[in-house]
């Protein structure tokens, strides 16, 4: 079974999470002074934040389905498991934003993030069970760093909203930090990963 | 007449009926605690369950046209009476989430299911027609076990919807888990189907 | 100039339009017997029929596309004018719908149908320019009898929604299935066409 | 890595920012006449004029993307960068055409036109890194005088936003006019460029 439908509809999935999520940015009604804007100045920078996370996976994504060869129906129903997650983002996007990083509305934020680190890493053993551990994506994705000290950063974070919520918001930040700049420096501060 | 035009209009259409189904359950404004997440419980379950029946769909979709060879005007057009039928889903996933599973709405749920199910097999049957009974896409659909037993699940789920509404839910369960579960086993089950 | 893009983008387009469309029937909140859904019936019926026009476009789209070899900006344009008049469909159906076919939204509703059949007309145009008399483009569209009759249509429509609105919503039918019956019959009809 | 999934996904994202503002048009509910469509009109201006420049940026995408030859990350990043800019006009949009240009949303407007136009002069650096000064991409963009000027007349736009709104107005119709009208017409009036 080839990959390009697979590809394809998880473009159409991630395009549409991404730019609704922008578009949730609803109009001030009435005001045209900066004071109608100044509600939405929080909700921003959580949309900003999540546009991040959401081009990090397409990203990711990209590289990984380059590297795969074919794909199988366990295949395609963990991909649909991690495209579950990943549309859960908008709403606690939102939730989070409008209530400024509020401890319960930030927490469930880090367990969709966790929740869908995990669809990731189980969509990559599929992948890897279905090519083998000699295979050229096997050797593409290596001992896969990023994404085991992710899914560790989020236990962390989660009950870490409830202490302080700009700790837990810095360590989501963090993560986003990890898979943006490129991998040399990442790995010259976490030793070779 | 090549398929990928179809392939690639079903994915759009089926990526935004499956993204913005669960971009329906709305920001609980104003509230942060776990009281504010209470009224989403029940409508989750029944995004996720309908999350799983247009996966399904989806699934199916890819694999049917993996085998499909060419298309005419006429399988253009079961396909799109089949995506009419699968945008339903989310208006009465909502109705029907939202009235915790109440009698008509779940009926109603159950009547948009049972038209997509015949909707996808007369997609088949005009598949068949335009490719001959000694086709590779024929061999591949064989005797179409799954779809006509889902059929015969949904006639009896909308009744009993204002029987015993939790029976219906079952039985939509039921349906998910035929297509959800590998061959193997459901013919181990059903007999050699 | 390939059409990869334009076929890409335009089914991207469409997908949204139809798809959304049929998702603003919004959940009626609160009720759950059939009062509740009876407010629907002619918001359905309305969609319907738009369901079905921007399925004769797609699907016409479809098959011009199938023969045009190359593309140049004119026609990129042409076909972004098209896709703005459709985009104006589920609105203008909105409105139609929800205020059961009185004169002035199902006049507007045949206004944006002509600018469509109309913004369709040119698109054919601008290919027709630019792959010349005798290319295989030019000898599938042949005589375009079924483009012309549609403009003349929607022309006596318009003025006739404000006169019996019911005669205007049957012209905006005959004109739908004039595109969805097979050729053969329409021309046994109206002449060799 | 090829540009394959890069052309499918900005494709996605830029169909639903296009198709999505048009959508916001919303139904007036209750009214029939056309004093109901009067408060739609501002609306509709400012709606056409972003569908033009949403359609000026995907034809400019489609062309650039044309001549590239292959993609890397810093290329997925820039053009992710490009599309959350371009996913900030229909908010904007919207807030500026149903306060009839008002001076603060028409700045704002122009602002996030000016910082898509940024946006797209980063993506083009990016790939002219990646392919070399002799590349044929390269000498398809050329000077980019256009790129430049928008950029001039974007700068002087906004502040010119709390002077005179229609003047800003005018700007922001005169770049949509130098993208629009064929290149010959426009070296002609500007010089060589």
């Amino acid at each position: 079974m080839s990959k390009g439908r697979l590809e394809a509809f998880s473009d159409g999935v991630i395009a549409i999470i991404i730019t609704i999520m922008v578009l949730e940015m609803k109009v001030p009604h009435g005001g045209v002074d900066l004071e109608a804007l100044r509600p939405l100045a929080g909700v921003f920078v959580s949309y900003v934040l999540s546009y991040v996370f959401i081009g990090i996976y397409w990203v990711n994504h990209h590289h990984l389905m380059h590297a795969v060869e074919r794909v199988n129906g366990r295949i395609l129903w963990r991909n649909l498991y991690l495209l579950f997650w990943l549309s859960q983002v908008p709403f606690t996007t939102g939730w989070m934003g409008e209530n400024h990083f509020a401890p319960l509305p930030t927490a469930v934020y880090g367990i969709v993030l966790l929740n869908a680190a995990i669809a990731y890493y189980l969509l990559v053993l599929a992948i890897l069970a279905h090519h083998g551990k000699d295979s050229r994506v096997a050797t593409a994705l290596g001992r896969d760093f990023k994404g085991k000290i992710s899914v560790l950063i989020y236990v962390v974070a989660v009950p870490m909203a409830f202490v302080n919520r700009w700790v837990a918001g810095a360590l989501y930040v963090l993560v986003a930090l990890i898979w943006f700049v490129p991998d040399r420096r990442i790995e010259r501060v976490f030793g070779k990963g």
